[in-house]
């Protein structure tokens, strides 16, 4: 029982050139000719192995290995097909091709499976295509907190709403209709390429996800008065010093909220930004952490801040606005995403048992698999990403080490899908 | 006895013409062709209303009108001909032309002079050409406060030093021999363009200066540890909070000095200033100006500096580099340079009964009359300056305005240069 490199390096090339910047990386954004491709050739995968092949009202194509028992919770295995422009072939595709060579084994060597098996092909997942909280769309449309407006909100590079978009592509968004029952999910399982360098950089094959930390992001805005260097102390309005301010009291505010959060301020752009002025406008980024569950009962982070900022416009005379950018729907910060501990333990073992070398790592950016872990038990499989790239035509995983991970996550359908 | 508007137009638009950046501004640089240009063209003009003229071993021009009494002490009026890169046709080249035209309304009229009168005109005024705290050389020279390591220090775009681009252009950088002595000039004074939008915005013909804030600047920089947002905030560090913590601890150090001295950080740099990331690197530009005297004698500001600095690493664990960007052979923060009160009250006079408007503006960036200041009488006159538009392109002065400025230079001077 083994998967075939060839058909995995087939798989991935093949998806690679649904492309609309072929030579420039991988660009196969959500609703386009592309995409309708990559799933195309999806379908005519699953179809060949003898899956029962659906799609839903927001194009994620199902393909069904009916259990022993159709009526017993599915195990769900993927991960989306669409791409940020200019993006690689491996992030997402990876994770859609993995739980497809999943499956062509079990075929191929008629593995019975008491649970029914689903692999999982979403679109819309990254959030680049339609802006700052727009991604992860379709496992929100399958938990159900994709929401009406939403799709309505903001545009792709084309000037077309999410509702637009889907119109032309021949879809008609119905939540209900996209909506599935949860607690007829056993579990999700998603292989994605590491998007860092713990991996390669530790020569390790696989990495297990306890938890991915949730996250809160807001942008700070901060309006003072342009004036120049020579303009008395006293009736300044200075962005800076106010954005310094806000920078110092958040840092003070999480520190003493103790270990399971943490708070940074990465970014800041100041303007006119020239050593004879005094900064006129200043914002900052702040993104927010979290990686215990409980920290967040005991604080409204917004709230804090708004409080922070009462106190910096009394003190500056700036006018501070605060905007979050957050996924729409959810609590901002998000509480962390847990993955399922035993499933975790399986894997180590069998990693061991395969003579991979594994390694925990609890960090990541968004995935579906967050989404889906509020609601069913949830794995992730990390591969090695050279240096860490990711969304970049630049973005690598050697086909062998992906190789490794699909053997991992083969190996834990076959345990899992056992009855009891 | 009036300026001749045709006159100034001519010197203008001829010295226009001495660019290297032909339809993109004045480009002057000095030690340049088309400074040599400039240069001959204006002792041509000298020499045509009798003048003496010589050149000094920095390229200064000098022009002497002498006086009834060849002993008494000079008055030195002028500016510079030399550009920045792209620059506008009158920064600078507006003082040496007003200088220039009040010596030929004197010659024209027969205007007697109890005090020798000189143009000067001269070079390597623009800091750019030469990187920061290189400006102001040829005022340096002649007070006798350039230094020789400087001529070797920095380089020009061509990579050349100083020395090396004087000796090209056919110079032998002696400092002795530019040195004047100062106790045997009356006064300096010096038309320039506002740099700053205030005359155009109120609609005031002449700005007169009572004094010109001293300038100390610094940048800082901090060393931190790149880590994702993540990262414990236990150990972090947090370029970006040491930075936050030095921005205010210097406006509070400021503030507590009083009236005298402002301080201003308007530059703010971060890497690699993703929200994602705890920045690594952060660095500021502090810009101290100072309006009193006596407000640099209670306080050491490098030193104070070094003190915040030493608190910020130990708080932070950040590293923190200070560096010194101000002229060479000046003490950082310079003091303000003051204005000769009488002469000011001379102008307004003046003003007033030429009916021009006027106002006091104690405003500006780095002139040769802040050198000057320091050792002999000195006075600026400033006159209106598109939006407040210099170095460059769109740099503008309507003649009629600069007219009236040397009308301004012409009266005072008349009435200067006359016995008791």
């Amino acid at each position: 029982m083994h998967t075939s490199l060839d058909r995995i390096i087939n798989d991935l090339e093949t998806l690679a050139t649904y492309t609309s910047t072929p030579g420039e990386g991988v660009t196969r954004s959500s609703y386009s000719k592309e995409d309708q491709m990559a799933k195309d050739y999806l379908k005519k995968e699953m179809e060949k192995i003898g899956l029962d092949v659906h799609e839903d009202a927001f194009s994620t194509v199902f393909g069904r290995r009916e259990g022993k028992n159709p009526n017993a919770p599915t195990i769900i295995i993927g991960s989306h097909y669409d791409s940020v422009v200019n993006g690689g072939r491996f992030d997402g595709t990876a994770g859609v091709v993995a739980a497809l060579e999943t499956l062509r084994v079990f075929e191929e060597n008629n593995i019975e499976n008491y649970y029914p098996i689903e692999i999982i092909a979403m679109n819309a997942e990254e959030g680049e295509t339609f802006g700052p909280g727009s991604g992860v769309s379709n496992s929100r449309a399958m938990v159900g907190t994709l929401t009406e407006k939403e799709l309505d909100l903001a545009k792709n590079r084309f000037g077309e709403t999410k509702r637009e978009a889907m119109k032309k592509y021949g879809l008609v968004p119905d939540l209900e209709a996209a909506k599935r029952d949860m607690s007829k999910v056993k579990s999700f399982i998603e292989l994605h390429i590491e998007q860092g360098p713990n991996l390669e950089a530790q020569n390790i094959d696989i990495g297990l996800v306890e938890f991915l930390a949730g996250i809160g992001r807001y942008m700070v805005k901060f309006h003072g008065k342009f004036e120049d260097s020579t303009a008395s102390m006293d009736t300044r309005q200075d962005a800076l010093i106010a954005a310094s301010k806000f920078i110092l009291a958040l840092n003070q505010l999480i520190n003493e909220l103790g270990e399971g959060i943490t708070g940074t301020v990465g970014m800041i752009n100041v303007s006119p930004n020239s050593n004879q002025y005094v900064p006129e406008f200043a914002e900052i980024s702040v993104e927010i952490r979290t990686m215990d569950k409980t920290v967040l009962d005991k604080v409204n982070i917004l709230e804090e801040f708004k409080k922070i900022i009462e106190m910096i416009e009394a003190e500056t005379n700036v006018k501070v606005e605060i905007e979050e950018r957050a996924r729409i729907g959810y609590p901002n910060p998000t509480p962390p995403s847990v993955m399922d501990k035993e499933t975790v333990k399986l894997m180590e073992d069998i990693c061991d048992e395969l003579n991979y070398s594994s390694m925990i790592i609890n960090k990541g950016t968004g995935h579906d698999a967050m989404i889906t872990a509020e609601y069913v038990p949830t794995n992730m499989i990390y591969v090695p990403s050279k240096e860490g790239i990711s969304h970049h035509p630049d973005e690598w995983t050697d086909y062998e080490d992906l190789q490794k991970g699909i053997e991992v996550m083969l190996h834990t359908v076959k345990k899992l899908c056992q009855k009891g």
